[in-house]
């Protein structure tokens, strides 16, 4: 017979997703110069280079260490160098000092890719039954976590570039994009009827262990505003005095020092002229009044709902809310790597792209809760403390990322990240 | 008619409650000279003199001065000192030099002590049926907090006496504890079969407003340890590297650095000899292997559990579970100021006293969460992020402050707490 | 025969004087209550009465216990307490912990004072002729160096009583003192010829190792101010901007950060109506602009002297300078414990008294310097980097303490003693 | 007439030395990749592309700008990237965040550089004769400084390849150097006379503000060691406990914690087999004994000595010890880039070459001392407290850039310079 079995269309499927995710790993790093690739600007973000690497490294270290007979590691430095965070794959280099590998450079990164890559696709098209079991998921898994450099390669040359004093771009914004968008559509509140709803991974794709088991829980009726809120809406809070009220504050956001503190959302600055501007991955641009406000803390989100009469809605309610909605936005793939203003239209807008929405949830496990298994363990679960959920997807996230039941989760200070604000209220 | 009406009754009742808190609050004080009274060994830690001074304070702020017409303040210069963090009645001393307020001294302290003590009587014996109204539930949250103040007391100069090098105690032991007790009972699994169960204040008596509301949520069937952890379980895990081993642990506890990673419970030291002590109030002691072992963080509780194939309860778990249980325990009334072994029995042991249990819950609001109006706004709600909830009470809550639905919270790095581990599995 | 032998005399000089030196600093604590003896406001300030029992330890360490046969040390516990920094006599409370001794209290250390005393007189008028003769120096070395610790108890309490937001005085001022004094008398220079000059100290009577030995250097024709820099003068340089104009400025003092940094001397603030006060030993008292200037760094000091016009004399130039001024000036023992205008009249004012004076020269080892032997070893030389030299005496040093060999030292940053600026300039 | 006349030979000479030392800078970068010349491994060092630029605005800001009519500056940002420390020229780049400034790149620096150098020539070749006469002092400034830099380029990049965990060479090291020299030749004592010596600029070529004025000194008969302390040397004192001797040791090279503290020489690091390795720019290397130990401190310097029996020089008696010697050594120039062994010969081995010689002198300013006018008034004189006089030169310094009189300056704490140890005595 000369059909090809359902399996080879899955080997072929998974090849050419394959190429595609780590093609636009290498896409995003093309605007960017060797030295603009090895700046490391805060000990939470990393270079891009180091995620180049890193992502192969991940592919290689999980999947094909352990599953491709006779794989020739390329450099068994990289090991020290790429591995992130997995104590039980060995010692490595501090987080803080990522910035400081440059050796290997940009050019051997790029034949350390093609090498991982071509590896990877002899395991796709060659491997075994029982290899292809057992990779199937890892390779899955691998590619879910170079989606996730991917919006870290934005979000941490954002930050990096936005130190230089000059705003230098990472790519300049298409020009019809230059003007900006009309008003955003008024909020509406959408309403929820509660009760007891399932929440977490139903199993219908690939999933992090972190959103399983999938369980019920008891919501009370509330209510969710129909689209993020607005730079506009935002600087009334500022104008209000927002950032001086101690009332509206967590405590620990209200004691915060200097730079985290802030007066605004990173990357702000009010103008001499008494206008605001703010710094874009296209370099810096008057503020959009009507674009979804983001790069704010937890605790700004939760201030900013305090005054406003409302409050950040959970992970749950966040999640029955966009059970029945298409999981659709404005992500990664568009022009414009910045939030844009709510298109007009009935029901909640933009759950899924723009802005990752903060919730009053602090990242804990699932009930009944299970790490995956080998080093993967490490992926999510030991990070389920001090963190708190957002839920959602931004305007840096690659298409095909996201879900409903997907956890992102960041400590409350963090503001590099496309992070915005979506209120509830109790019906 | 002669009769007492139920509200002098009431009055008579609280005046009595009143004055049987405040006592203990000096009772606690009176084994510290002056100099004792002054020590604050870290910032999260007051000296006893501040603690006796702001409780006095709190009364005076939150329910004298609005509702006692009249009434003189002591010294004005006071509100500044002995305001702990409520942003709404103006600034304050910084809370890391609270040990450097010599003036007032210990004299004036408790001058103002009796001050406020005649004016909250009055209060109670005088004020008019609208005054009593408004008076009666800030009088019984000024007692709780002087309560918690009163394990704070106890907390915070144990943490100071221990920086001493020669171990001095707080006050001696009771003779008769002096020798270890018998080992401690086998640990037992008791089922708890979940389902939808009610949790938070069921409006019986008092209950601080992170307890509200009362709500439903679900649980799967679940089991927990019918006992704390033991010092002596706590050493196998030592013993056995549980220290060394990063896949026990949470990844914000495994990189701690310094004193707050410690290698074992706080105030344990290993002797030359090998074995191992514990500094207690009554100064240091031989460990003694059946007590709960207490003095750990949520992530060294967290590292244990995983050790032991286990996890930590959910805040809900534990309350469910202790529903139907008496509150009684041993408490600050005791003797002998430390977690001591379990007596054997059926059903879950020392629920409510010896050591503080954490659990595997953030401290996040209740659905439907109001926080308290007024200055009280403050007491809990703005706390509600970067902590974890503890549930039970320990060897230094007074008598009558615990509950189930109590809710304890502390950052996920503290030990100076008694906080100590109770073991949960699924069922 | 009946006559006192010369070296009788000399035992009961030495008794007398010793006498009088530890009772003053007795007298210095006795303003302060318990509470006040414990304070430490920050690690290079330490409490009262840590100073009371380190004296005595000093005497105890250094004296008794090598020279008094059968000495009973108080406590061997002190010396663990009471080391300050000989690492030669083995390990001890941290400096930025003294703070945290509660014990033993006030009370214990009074008697620990007693038993000193008692032991050092004992050995004063019995210890025979070769114990005298090594003891004679020892016991001279513990006088001068409880008379430092006497202008400490005074730099380091009005430190941490200034960190009392309310002002409190040490010591209420003498009426006679409250209103500002008359204008400060105009500066003149006096000119001094240098050339080849002796430095150090010439043998007449007690010397600390780093004034010795003796030697030549060369010196140009210089010039020195009559008297020290006024706080009127000081206004002056901070109105004109002296603290905004990095010229000015060497470049550590400069990019010196927060209360380092400063704006004013420390211990200055600007009123709401524009006025300066100062807060000094008697509580907070309006600015006296005729009175020196104190509490700046050597960083002030020189930046006013460039502002000036002029420089910071070496420590030679000042030496050479004072070498036939009699020592006398206003110190400790006045009433009024803060520098006073000088008084009119022709050459050099107030050379050994109000307030030290920073020279330009870096705390060097003199050419063929060799530290005391034994412990001793570690008071002066160990020190002799990073600080510079501080010459002269202020309104807190003891009578008898000072003479024009005499080099005091501290970092360039320290502004908690009575340290102030007298001009130089090339002839 | 056709003769060139004095002046046209000193600007011809003028240029070409221009051209000479430029070119030097840009072959020190040529071993290094883009990436490598990004690094900033700490905040005392520089990535190499900034001080290519940095050393290129030097001459831009201080000679251009004021001195050539007509100048275009190459782009006004870079004022504002590559300004070091000259307050007056306005605000710049923080100094530990140099390593963040992607934009410029490479190229760019380089094309910088070519606009510079064009200029210059140009202003050298055609400055009427005014503006030549207030050009040549800052050309010869501008081309010391950057001689400063280009040791500077290799004392940062050995810093920053030395946190990479392989040990990357900067350039191989010549084939004929891999075998450890012979013995260092036995160290003797070379003895002066000391009395009155003339120190400081004798105004025969170039020299910096702080070797100014010259002046009579007194000094002290002294000994001085024929050469450097050698890694075997030192060796003997790790090996005699010295780091654990506190007797040794200045009180704050005592109490340094950390990575500051260290228990041997920067990049030295003891093998399994417990043989000592050194990091060079040549990769790691296992110890030469016989060479002379340098990347120590000034403590480590001091202490060392003092174990010796010894003393460090004064910077006096180290130029008075020099005054008749060429000045020659082996400096950057030379194949090898880290100290060699010792020729033997006789009285003083290698002054001016292999290590920087730490005195006992603190930096400050000679008798009459005055700082340049202009911008250059910050060059050295503001850096004048808080550092220790180095003499001599290394095997990074380039040739023509040392002399007699030179005084280098570091923190003692500093430890990446190529800084060693020669002992003194006094005769």
């Amino acid at each position: 017979m000369n059909e090809r079995s359902p399996r080879d269309d899955a080997r072929a499927a998974a090849a050419e997703r394959y190429r595609a995710v780590r093609a636009l790993s290498e896409r995003l790093a093309e605007p960017l110069s060797a030295e603009d690739q090895g700046l490391q600007s805060m000990p939470d973000a990393s270079p891009t280079r180091w995620h180049l690497a890193h992502t192969s490294w991940f592919f290689e270290a999980l999947l094909l260490a352990p599953l491709q007979p006779g794989y020739a590691v390329f450099d068994p430095r990289f090991h020290y160098f790429f591995n992130s965070y997995y104590e039980s794959l060995g010692p490595r280099q501090a987080r803080p000092q990522r910035g400081l590998i440059s050796r290997p450079g940009s050019d051997e990164i790029r034949r350390y890719r093609a090498h991982v890559d071509a590896a990877v696709q002899r395991l796709v098209a060659g491997g075994d039954a029982a290899t292809w079991a057992a990779a199937a998921p890892l390779l899955e898994l691998g590619l879910n976590h170079e989606q996730q450099h991917q919006e870290l390669i934005l979000t941490d040359i954002k930050h990096a570039l936005a130190q230089n004093a000059f705003d230098p771009a990472y790519r300049a914004a298409p020009a019809a994009s230059a003007s900006p968008a009309a008003a955003a559509p008024a909020v509406a509140w959408c309403d929820f009827a509660g009760g007891e709803v399932a929440v977490g991974d139903a199993g219908a794709g690939f999933a992090y262990d972190n959103e399983r088991p999938r369980h019920a829980v008891l919501l009370r009726p509330y209510r969710l505003a129909s689209r993020p809120v607005t730079c506009g809406e935002y600087l009334d809070f500022i104008d209000d005095g927002g950032y001086a009220r101690a009332a509206l504050w967590l405590s620990d956001g209200w004691t915060l020092a200097g730079e985290q503190r802030g007066q605004a959302p990173l990357y702000w600055r009010r103008e001499a002229d008494g206008s605001w501007s703010e710094f874009t991955l296209h370099g810096r641009r008057p503020l959009d009044p009507a674009a979804p406000v983001c790069h704010v803390s937890f605790y700004e989100a939760a201030a900013y709902a305090a005054w406003a009469g409302a409050r950040l809605p959970t992970e749950f309610e966040w999640e029955a809310a966009v059970a029945d909605l298409p999981v659709a936005g404005r992500w990664l793939d568009a022009d414009v790597l910045r939030p844009l203003p709510a298109t007009p239209g009935p029901g909640l807008r933009q759950a899924f792209g723009d802005v990752w929405e903060w919730t009053r949830s602090a990242y804990d496990p699932y009930p009944g809760f299970q790490p995956l298994t080998g080093a993967a363990a490490e992926y999510n679960g030991k990070f389920m403390v001090g963190q708190l959920v957002l839920r959602g997807g931004s305007c840096a996230s690659p298409a095909g990322h996201l879900r409903a039941s997907y956890r992102n989760f960041f400590p409350p200070a963090a503001r590099w990240q496309f992070s915005g604000i979506r209120l509830a209220r109790d019906a």
